[in-house]
Order: C-alpha cells, then structure tokens, then sequence
C-alpha cells in the first residue's frame, strides 16, 4: 500500500543553475533559429542569447553539442491516469470500447491508482518532451501530487456531470480558491465534462461561478457528429457551441477540446468568445470519430491548441505524432499539400497551449519557465539539417528527445527519469492496479 | 571525393553465431508471445524455442531482459537515396512539389549522390528496424553496393519510363541476370515507374520479358485520382490496373505501390493477378493524394504490404507511424474503430513484406533470415504491458527499438550503427551533396 505523502502543496521547485551551451536556439517557431546558449536559475529561465552569458555561474555545464534547445511541448487535454487502460480495449467501436470497457474499469478507480497512472502518464510526457499539460479526470488533488512530485506545470480541468448540486460546486470553489494562490505551476480551471453528460441547471451554475472568479472555463465540445445532432434535437437547433453560449459557459473564454464537428458558425463563436480549441487528432482518428476542422480554425485567425487524450484511446503521448498529424490530416481533408505548415503545428504544441493555460512558457524567454527540451539533430530522420522546422514536425518522434527540464529541474536524460518515484516502482504499481481493476470489472479471474 | 568499391556482389555474411536470451519472443503476429530464445549463425536463424538450445556454443550471449524479440520490418517501397530531399519540399502544392522542387533536383543526381542517400536512408531504416527493403530509384547497382555494404535485403525494382528501347530492355536483362544468381539477400524485380510516365510499347516490351522469365513486376499504381482519370481518358475508360492487365504487366504476380485509388473492380482484378498492394499512408496524406482502401484489400482477402516512400514526401522512414496509419486512417475512414486490427498491420508490416518480396523472412523461425528487432518493453509508451501488439502499433515508436540485426549481423544497437561507412562521414557526405544539387538546380547561392 502506498502512502501518498500529503505535502502543503507547493512545488519543490529546483534551485540549480544550469548553462547549456553550444546550442541551436528556437525562441519560438516564428523566429529563426540561432546558435547561442541559455542558462536558467531555480524554475525560471534567466539568460538565451548568441553570447555568453558572462558572470554566471552555474552548478553544472551542458554541452548540447550543436543540438537544439526548444520549448518543452503543452500537452493541453489529457487523461494522465487512463494510462493504465493502455493496450485493454483496442479496435473496439466507440460504444463498445466506452460503455463495455472503459466505465466499468473506471468504476473502481481509487485515487492512488490515479496517482501512479499519472505517474506512468508523466514518464511517457517526459520521454516526450512534454512538460506541462491539462487534466480533466477523477480525485484533481491527487493528479496534482503527482505533477508537483514530477515537477510539471499542470491544469487540472474540471470535469463535473449530472444534476447541480451543492457539493459539486463546492467542491468547484474549494478547488480554485485553493489552487489560485498556491504556485504559478498549478492552476484549476472550472469545467464540465460535455454537454450531453450535464443537465442544464448544472451549466448554468458552473456558467455563473466562473463568471465571478473572471474565470475561463474547459469542456469536452462537439467530438462526435452523434454530439451534435443529439444536441441540437434537443435544445431547439443549437449545436453544443450556441447552447453553452446561451448559458454563459464561456463568458471569459476558455479551452474546448476536440472541437471535430464545429461548423463556420461554431467557430465564429467559440473565436468570438476567445476560446481555444484543443485538437486531439490521434485519438479522435483511433476512435474514428472524425478530423477536426484545423485549416479553417487557423485560417479564422483563431489560435488553436494540440492534446493527445487519454492512453485508451489515442494510445500514446507522442507531441510528435499530434504534430505530424495535425498538419497532415488538413493537407488530405483538403485536398492541398501545402494546408497547414509545419511551423503552425510548433506553434499550437509550445506557445499556444502554454498562453491558452495562463503559464508563462512555450517561448524561450527570460523569466518564463524553465520548460525546455534539447532535441538529437544527429540522428539520421533529423539529416540532412537542410529545415529543422519540417523535421521536427514530419520525421522527429522520441526517440529524438535526448533531455527534458520541467520548472528548472532535470526530469528527463539519456534513458533516465527523475519524476518523483522510480520507474520500476511506477510499472509495478500500474500493472497490479491495472491487474485488479479488470479483476473487479469482471474481465479477468 | 569517395571512391565507390565495386566488389564482386556477394554479401558479407556475419560470421557471428548469437544467443538472445530472456526475451518475450513474437514468431509472427498471429501467434502468442513466449518467453524463451533464439540463436542465429552467420545470415540465418538457426533455433527458435522455449528452452535452451543446449550444445549451441554463441560468439555473443545477449540477455534481452523480457524485452520483445520480433521479426524486423519489411519496408517494401523507398526511394532511398531521396533522404537527401527531406525538408527542401514541404508544405507545397503537389505540382510545385515534384515539377518545382524535386525534378530540378533530380537532373543533377551522380551515382556517388545515390550512394550516400542511400545509405543515410539505411541509417535511418536500421534506427526504426527495417532490415529489408524493396527500393526504385536512379542507379540500382549503387543501390545494392549501398545494401551490401550496411548487411541489408534489397530488392531493387525497376522503374523505368517512357518509349520502349533497346538500351533500357538490354539493361533490365542484365540486371535479372545479374542478381538473380548473385546472393539470396538481393533481387532485381522488374518494373515501370508508372502508367502515366511510359508508352504502351514500352509496357508491353516489358511485360514480355517478364513473361519470358516468369517474373513478378513492380509499378507505381493509382496513385493519385487524377492518374486514374487521365489513364481512363487516353486508354477507353480503362483504369491503370485494367490497362497493365490488358498489356500482360501482371502475368506473374507483383507488387504495386500505393493502390489509392483502386475501386472494387481493380482490387478484385490486382487479386486474381496475385499482385500484392504496398500502402504507403504516411507519403499519400502528406502530399494529399489520398487514403487507400486497405479495409477492402484485407477484407477481400489480400495481402498488403507497407512501404514508406521516398523522405521528401513521408518524410520519415518510421514503419511505426505507417502502421499506425495503415490501421488508424481506415477507422476514421469506415468510420468504424474496430477496423483493421493492430496484428493486420503488424502482418503487412513484416509477413506480408518479406512474402512478397520472395525473401525468406518476417517469421522467426529456423532457415529464416536473422532479420530480427528487439523491442523496449520497459519504457513508459510500452506499459502496462497489457497487450504488446496494440503497443507496438498504437504507441510504440523508434525510441523503442534497442538493436537491430540484418543477415545476422548487428546493424544498430543502442545508439550505434554498423553499416559500412561511419554516420558521421554519412552526414558529411549527405550535406554537402544536398549543397551541390540545391546550387545546381539553382535553389542557392
């Protein structure tokens, strides 16, 4: 049995000071890329330039070696726990796969199996180059203790069903009062599940605390075409997009994941309204619940965000893979191999998911976070070096990963993870929670 | 300036006799995973099994610690020497891309050019475990020098174009005679480049040969929707597999690249001429060409093969991602999760390859080829280990991939590569040759 260890909730930030030299620099994917060096102090980071930055000194050197330094990827919508239904129930159909598998393990989730399934969730960010990501899933404080032992930033997302009622919106203000004053590393944003899981007293509820903390809020929005058309049978022709509108549920902006079936007039709202789509083109392609309109979202000027989902259904974390995809399924849904650049896919997996979550990283900066990931261009998908860019994007994955530093603090290295619990404990704890979870569901002896 | 050694042809076997053991063994993925181990002499697989092979006295005793031993993959339609391409030609339209960009390129292309691509192609094959590969491209003798050198199955298909005359017919003559009694590692598979590109004399002097040697053949086919259509306008409403059916192309079976566009008729027709679909998911999205109907071939009874085409439109070489794509794009097309499973595209990613290239491998077993992969089972994408075939095809990437072993010889193992040439003279060589071809297609100064 593991003790969760109950801390007072703020971040054990780092307190070395790393200088990595030698480099090649992408402030950001809008700017061109420069040899140079950047050091960092504690969570932040306090010097990028092409010289040396002279008087500071630093607790350990890192030759990169020619190899570039970016942004660490935002992972804006995921599951981290669902981790531990990774591999349980593949090509299913979506029914299947959610009514026959998915809620009957879930029904007996404890809040440490969440714990080391987010656990396992960050080890595979990490080896991604993730380091910062929204949650939405069961017992937020407990995904929080596992970011804040990882040191990742995280949001949790609020993700309340049903009926309103007072412990739920309790349990709301509690969680924003708390995570408001606590680190600049956490943050708790108001949210409903989706649309056809809420009765309408509980959105409209939810709708007006929001509006009194001046708070965005996150939902599940307009994933499947099925959504969408019950939503609009039910509430007189307005698709999820108008009827949340009409209840106030974005009247400070807010993110909404997915966003496959938003049509021109949904999109006119939700940019209108200042929210972000978050698009999860893995898992809605694994699910076969569609493409999600990302050329005309972009086009629209709208700023669009990327996530990988929950492991159940995408199966993976891979920034790379949402990347490569989020262009790639535009260039074929629209017929035009030039939809959708590989530098915008950069753009919506650093700068956009870090602005849309309110935490100051996803461009290279002094005083932004110490969110950085140094990436291999001596392996040969990287060769010839001829646009590092188009590489990232089209031919990097993992394996191109060589370092990971979350708030200033090493979590990744060269086949190594400092995240808080050892690897091996981590494995063994998700598979025998994994092992008893389908026992209790009924799928195994 | 290199100087190409032009040796005699035979491959040089691996001498190495190898013992892996403690490994989760796939034969095939049809059948379940096992604990035990295998051992291989020079080229060749020589015992498979649960036990120890008693009395086999091993060069090298490899403890695989439970991670999984497999097949490697066929990579069953490349231009690899195009590695020298990737990243000059994104995000443009079709056209531009070919007419613009790499044609211009292409006019300037040396043997020596042909050589080193090729051979950075290879380094990125062995990286994603690819051990064998079925490759159409300039220069096929540089090509098999490129292969034999890096220990590689090759099978060079011709890709001819144009008006038929005597010097190409002469050349592909030499060259089935030449490899066919060479070395049981190459072939030599005759082939056209497209319909699109040659004259019905040629194809039909082609097809002759073919029939002559009772050869299989190869061809890009059906690419592109407009391929089809202009073929239906110039040849009475046939369509490509139609036409080259007409002129005797696929008397003996084959292989054809991409089948994007291939209706029911031509699917049915490709099936009972034993012609083998190579799906290349991963070129066809990027460039926007299509999604090929790979529910229907399987359904239909076919064997499908994978391919990742050339690097300036892939532009990886990650068998991963295209099996992924092969399963995950027909879900979202037949909008239907459950279709195309993660052991159909494991088949066509190994099986299926080898099978169709007629070398004796993609099945570990005694006589095979040591065409083996070992997989990582103790990273964070790979866990739970729940079930690792939908991890290999909906998580697993190139970072999961410890060593690889081509004809019995260790081609990469943990960041190293054995291929023939150092991959820092590889690099070199690949860079300033890219210079050269982007000066003189006057793409730089």
């Amino acid at each position: 049995m593991m003790p969760l260890i109950r801390s007072s909730g703020i971040f054990l930030w780092s307190h070395m000071k790393y200088r990595f030299f030698n480099a090649n620099v992408m402030i950001s994917p809008e700017q061109n890329i420069f040899k140079g060096e950047l050091c960092t102090d504690g969570a932040d980071i306090v010097y990028v330039g092409k010289k040396k930055n002279e008087g500071f000194i630093a607790d350990r050197e890192i030759d990169c070696n020619g190899n570039l330094l970016m942004s660490g990827f935002c992972n804006a919508h995921s599951h981290a726990a669902m981790s531990l239904f990774r591999g349980i129930a593949d090509d299913l159909p979506l029914e299947k796969w959610l009514f026959d598998r998915i809620f009957p393990m879930e029904d007996h989730l404890t809040e440490d199996d969440v714990y080391w399934g987010t656990l396992l969730q960050i080890a595979e960010f990490v080896r991604n180059g993730i380091t910062c990501f929204a949650d939405m899933y069961f017992y937020p404080d407990t995904i929080y203790e596992a970011a804040k032992k990882s040191n990742l930033a995280v949001a949790l997302c609020g993700g309340i069903n049903g009926e309103s009622n007072e412990k739920d919106l309790r349990f709301i203000r509690d969680h924003v009062d708390l995570y408001s004053t606590m680190s600049d590393r956490v943050r708790y944003i108001i949210g409903l599940h989706a649309e056809y899981t809420c009765e309408e007293n509980l959105i409209s509820d939810v709708s007006d605390i929001a509006a009194e903390y001046g708070s965005k809020t996150y939902i599940h929005l307009s994933e499947t075409l099925k959504e969408v058309g019950d939503c609009t049978v039910r509430h007189n022709r307005l698709t999820p997009p108008q009827y949340l509108h009409k209840l106030g549920f974005f009247e400070n902006g807010g993110l909404a994941a997915h966003c496959t079936y938003c049509d021109k007039d949904d999109l006119a709202l939700l940019k209108q309204c200042g929210v972000v789509p978050v698009v999860n083109a893995a898992s809605n392609l694994k699910l076969a619940s569609g493409v999600a309109p990302v050329y005309s979202m972009l086009r629209s000027g709208m700023k669009v965000a990327l996530g990988t989902d929950g492991s159940a259904s995408n199966n993976a974390t891979s920034m790379f893979r949402e990347m490569y995809l989020f262009s790639c399924l535009q260039k074929e849904a629209m017929k035009d191999a030039s939809a959708v650049s590989a530098e915008e896919a950069l753009t919506a997996a650093t700068v956009n998911g870090y602005e849309a979550l309110g935490f100051r990283g996803g461009v290279l900066k002094t005083g932004n976070f110490a969110d950085i990931i140094l990436i291999d261009l001596a392996a040969p998908n990287m060769r010839p070096l001829s646009d590092v860019k188009k590489n990232l994007v089209y031919s990097a994955d993992s394996s191109n990963v060589l370092m990971t530093v979350a708030g200033g603090k090493i979590v990744y290295e060269n086949g190594k993870y400092d995240i808080g619990e050892e690897i091996s404990t981590i494995y063994r704890e998700a598979e025998h929670r994994r092992d008893r979870l389908l026992h209790e569901a009924g799928f195994k002896e």
